[in-house]
Parts: structure tokens; sequence; C-alpha cells
């Protein structure tokens, strides 16, 4: 029941992940390859689907949430192509194939990045005039796409970003550590989930609740991708391990250890689970995608 | 008296031009150092004036429009940060002091132009904000905020970024050295003054004038720069000269020469001119700026 509903969102996310990028002329088919490769090269597409999902639960059609959904995988896929390059982590493989500037170079791998985040806010822009005769679905959209603007910002992932990189080499204290899981992963996926119950008009408890089980969901998936990049499979993983120690990047587990780690994560899907199961059934897609997430570091 | 209307808007701008930036905390002071060190460098902050000048122009408010004068600077300046990147033009000087990425490195230069870019859309989603109730004026925001994210992006600027690399040590046709023309300059600038045209409400005619005024200022604003990259006064335009034709960039000089190309400014500038004068003294403004820009090359 869990993996079908992922999938019915994943698919529709994957059926329009193009969709909503501008139409490129034929002077412009390098920015639009090197853009789509990365685009195409897979993953899980979690944020959309919990954009989607969040949207749904809220009671919004998820077919009007499209752009919005696809906006936030431009901004993740960005985020992961220039976080590949030289000048960052340097990095040659990603979901299981070459990073973007190994197959086009530096200087388009730059503009790649910088072209999916403008079409991200384009493409939502571009929906919001869609709805200039109808004030509550203007309203709803003008709040989501505020939601993730700050959640992919200097409030947000590239705050994290930031503090990731200085880090670098460096005795973590544990505030930066939690500064760096706040913002780097868990902001823009907090933001898929608030834009999603915005996009709907979700009522104040149920957006708190949401937003309440998004944040720990958050800083659980961030830790476990850190105890991935230790112990996690390369083929599976689609990416190098151990790239984490090597750059001694502040983490979770290079900090307390595996076992400290790894209780963390049962203890932030636990609240994570706890924020949404007065819904019963209904939550039911949120408390497996929690239990799914945690189980991948078994 | 054009001296002094320019004064005034650039003044506007400058007081404000980190007030729309999200507020950061301790931790991210490296990303807000790095991104207000481009943005106070100075520079003729032609875009947002442009920006300010066309909404005065159409009967609005500049104080109102200050939030998306701003943001254009920030998106200029971002590309700027990201153009002179090693990978890119690899260049040293910037409005007369070192670049980005020569004070900060290549990784927080990334991070810094991902920043701005990021920051324009949160400020001008952000002042949307204001308006939820107020149809008419969001509306306009909608057009404005749409018409910079099309300007700035894979159907603009971004486009010409690409087809610029694309064409350095190649053998340039009219056509693509036109593609680059309209996409690397021209549609940002022309994007201000629609942004502008848009936040007051303009009406169609006022709209396409203005449109056809900043579509040939833009043209001819990049040839100027093009010139003046073989001629000019490196002191006076704080960055070395020369640098297009060690790049063996495709550009209206290298392929038309001298005196070709100043022809094609004064072509240029006079149809901007003419798209303007029949507002007579109210579009004094317009014309002479027109005409500013193209004098610098004597």
């Amino acid at each position: 029941m869990f993996n079908e509903e992922y999938f019915r969102f994943k698919e529709l996310v994957e059926e329009h992940l193009l969709h909503f990028l501008p139409e490129v002329d034929n002077k412009s088919i390098t920015l639009y390859e090197s853009m789509t490769y990365s685009l195409k090269a897979g993953g899980k597409l979690l944020r959309p689907v919990l954009l989607l999902a969040s949207c749904e639960f809220c009671g919004g059609d998820v077919k009007l949430a499209l752009p919005y959904a696809c906006a936030i995988e431009y901004i993740h896929t960005y985020s992961l192509i220039h976080d590949d390059l030289p000048a960052m982590d340097n990095d040659d493989l990603r979901r299981g194939i070459p990073t973007n500037h190994k197959v086009f170079g530096d200087a388009i791998a730059i503009l790649a990045g910088d072209g999916l985040l403008n079409s991200a806010f384009e493409a939502m822009n571009k929906d919001m005039l869609l709805y200039l005769d109808d004030m509550d679905k203007l309203k709803r959209r003008v709040r989501a796409i505020y939601e993730i603007s700050k959640g992919a910002g200097c409030r947000g992932m590239i705050a994290g970003q930031i503090a990731d990189i200085e880090a670098e080499n460096k005795q973590c204290t544990k505030e930066l550590l939690d500064y760096i899981h706040v913002n780097k992963t868990a902001a823009l996926i907090k933001s898929a989930v608030r834009a999603g119950a915005h996009l709907a008009g979700a009522d104040k408890k149920t957006f708190q609740d949401l937003d309440e089980y998004a944040e720990n969901l958050g800083l659980a998936f961030q830790i476990v991708d850190d105890i991935l990049d230790i112990n996690g499979d390369e083929e599976e993983l689609g990416k190098k391990t151990g790239s984490d120690q090597a750059k001694k990047k502040a983490t979770y587990p290079c900090r307390y250890g595996y076992e400290e780690s790894k209780q963390k994560v049962w203890e932030l899907t636990d609240n994570a689970k706890r924020a949404m199961e007065h819904y019963y059934d209904n939550a039911e897609f949120f408390v497996q995608l929690a239990d799914e997430l945690a189980v991948r570091i078994k």
C-alpha cells in the first residue's frame, strides 16, 4: 500500500518533470541537455513526493501542485550539480552516473545549476499567472512559493552548505553540527511539506502537525545519509561512499559514532510518526515513509 | 537634470540594496559577507534604475518597486560572480576590486551567487505576501516577477551565457552573435523596464513603447560594452580590457570592426529614442539615458 502510494506520486512527478522547464530554442540545446541530464538521472524524488503527499493529505489536488513539486526537484538537483563541482565536493559519480561537470565541463555545469534554480521560480511564477482571477488559489500559491524560496535560500539550504564547507577539517561543536543538519537537508524537506499544505489551504493545526513531522523526518534523513556514506552500498547508493570522512566533514556519525547516530535516527523517526499518528489511517503514508527512510540503515 | 534624476533613483537603490536580503544568523556570516562584498562594489545600477524609472514613468510608486529593483541587481550581481569564476571567464578584477572568488575562494563564490539568485526571488515573493488582500497590486507583482524570472532564465540571460561560452574560439555567424546579444545582456535590461511598467499597471501602448525602447537600449549597451573592452580605460571601467579578444569571444567589434559597431550603436540608440520621443519632456530621462550610454564610446 505504502509502496503503491509512493510510486503513484513519484510517477506523476516523473511524467511531468521536464514539462515545467522553459522551452528553449536550438541555440540553448547544451543548456537544456545538461539540465535534463541531471534531472533524468533518477533519484528518490523525495521532496516532490512529500509536497504532493502533503497537498493531498490536506485535501488539495495533486495535479495542480505539480509545478511546485517539479520546481522543488529542480532546486534539489541544482544544489547537487553545484555541490559536486571540483571547487566544492569534487565528486565524479552521482545517482550511478558521472556528475554533470564530468560530462559537460565545469562552466556548463555551473550554468545548468543556475538554469535549474531560475527555472524553478520561473515555473512557479508562471503557474501563478493562471490564477489572477482566483484570489484564494493565488494566495495559496504566493505562500507556497515563498516557503520554497526560504527553505532553499540563505536561511535554509544555502546556509547549511556554507556551514558545511566551513566546518570541514575543523573540530565541530554540537551546535554547529545541528545547524548544518537543520539547514543543509531538513530545510528544503520541510519546505516541500509546508508548500504542499499551503497549496491545499490547510488549517492551522494540520499545518503544524505536518511541520513537526517534516522537521523530524528531515533531520533523520540527513543522519541516515551520513551513516550510509560510511557503511552503505556504493552500487545501491549510486555514489562513492567514505567521502565525508575523506573531507573531514562534520557529520553525526563522525562526531557521535554509529550506535548513537542510529539511536538518534530512531528517536527522530518516532517524533515524526508521533506528530501524525492521531490521524490514524489517513496519515499511514507519512508514518510508513518515516519508517522506510530509517530502515535504510538497518 | 538627467544626472540628478539618475542619481535620485540610484541613491534610492543604494540605500535599500541590502535591505531585502534575508536576515542571516552568525553562522552564515561568510555567506552574507561574500554576497554583500559584490553588491557593495558599486557599479552603475543600470537595471534597478531602469526598473524604477519605468515604474515612475507609468505612474507607479518607486518606493513600492524597490524590492524588485534590488532583486534585479541581486540577479545581475550573481551572474557577474559566476561569470568571473576560473571555470568561466577567470577574471581577477571587477568594478575596480578583486573578484568574489579571489577574496572568498571558488566554493563560497559559487554559493554566494546561488544565494543572491535565490534571495532575489525570496525578496520578491516576500513582498507579494504584503498584498494578499489587494488583488490589483498582487496581480501586478505576479506579472513583474514572472517577467524578471524569464529575462534572467534559460530563454534570457542564461541562454546568452551558454551561447557565449559555446561561441568562444569559433567562427561566429551573424545569427548566433545576435542571439548572444539579445539574451546575454538585453534580456535582463528589457525585463527591468517591463517589470517596472507592470508594477505601475501601465497601459498597453506605453508598455509596448517602453519595451521597444528597452530592446534597442539593451542591444546598444552590449555593443558599447564590447567596444570598451577593446579601447576603454581600465581604471575607469574597473576591470581588465582586452579579455574578449584573448578568449576569442563572439562580439560585434570582433566581427564587424570598430566603425561598423559604432554605427550600429547609434542606430540602436536612435531606435530607442524614437520609441519614446512622442512623450516629449515626460520621456526626457529615457532619451538622455540612451545618449549617455552611447557617448561612452565617444
